[in-house]
């Protein structure tokens, strides 16, 4: 029974992937409250009840542990940040979906520390380049990216002004979602998630072009 | 002769401070890099060449260590942030000067791993309430004081129009503060200091009134 044989490979396969999944999710937690350097085998171990060796299956090292958690935080960023956002038409609506979706990513507590990349790039930015390093900063970047090129459409199609500077103007909003994130587990909590809501939409109706739509609240 | 026996007590106490002061400022320097935790008796002791017990005399324990990193990180930041800042006659211009002194804090490196503050709340703020946690986020929160009020005198002074929030003002400068020492420390260097300036600028000039000098670049 071949067929069988494979189905049961599969599901063998599926259950591997969808344990080294939560065991990444629970990484990615501890990472954005404790720093990556709190992430070990022998933590995630005694935190997950599984054995110290049953871990070595899934990652040889420290650092294969922390390049997969980081990989891991930056699917969880796509699919509770970026993708949602994208749903929203290209323009200037969709530049503050993307940033409303950053801030109710803090909101809805997705990682306990905040924002995962705010956090580890903070604790290993200082440090010598190396693979961790390099991977948390260019994760950063994919997402100063995405506000840059959700800037541009918004200029292709009429509703940010054409003399407005992309890059300057994503640096800003990016500059002031980490304002929130720093406010927000640093004692102002939700106040600060307003304040930078407001700066946000006040720095887009700035930059808007009179035919845009104005903002949704 | 008692007098002399008080110069040699003062001398000693004088040398006893100077020490004290020299292994705070590397323990701050430390800190601002690879985080509180790497501040220790034991790294200090043999990066500064002086035994664990001669550090003992100075500290009793890790907590009062990272205390007095704190203070001395404070004392720092006021000499080299604010002291200079406050030359610059209240108005506008001195919250210009307030910000652009940060910026050249950053710039002049006087922390190797960028702002001290942004790097220990990261490092602290979703932990539990703690005096080390607490400490740290006092100071930040007197920096955003700093600011606030540097913002009222403008517009005492008749150079910020009124009706702006001061508040929100401040948390927007501050932030951009932030994303300046995030991208400075993160790869972009100099360009993200040119860019907090930048973003600084705009802001102030917005919030400015018709009567108030512009601002020097």
């Amino acid at each position: 029974m071949p067929h069988m044989a494979v189905q049961s490979t599969d599901r063998r396969r599926l259950k591997g992937m969808r344990t080294r999944q939560s065991i990444l999710a629970h990484a990615a937690r501890v990472g954005s409250a404790e720093g990556l350097e709190a992430v070990s085998l022998q933590r995630l171990a005694g935190d997950l009840g599984i054995s110290k060796s049953g871990l070595f299956a899934h990652f040889g090292s420290k650092e294969e542990l922390h390049m997969a958690t980081i990989d891991a935080a930056a699917q969880i960023f796509t699919d509770e940040v970026i993708r949602p956002a994208l749903q929203t038409p290209r323009g200037l609506g969709r530049v503050w979906a993307l940033c409303n979706s950053w801030l109710s990513y803090l909101e809805r507590g997705v990682f306990p520390g905040g924002c995962f990349f705010w956090a580890v790039a903070e604790e290993f930015d200082s440090r010598k380049p190396g693979p961790v390093r390099d991977s948390v900063l260019a994760k950063k970047d994919y997402w100063s990216y995405s506000l840059q090129r959700a800037v541009r459409e918004a200029q292709a199609a009429g509703e940010i002004d054409p003399a407005v500077d992309a890059e300057q103007l994503a640096w800003e909003l990016d500059s002031l979602l980490g304002g929130a994130n720093s406010g927000f587990k640093g004692g102002e909590g939700m106040r600060a998630l307003e304040r930078g809501r407001r700066a946000i939409r006040d720095r887009l109706t700035r930059a808007a072009t009179l035919t845009a739509q104005p903002l949704s609240p």
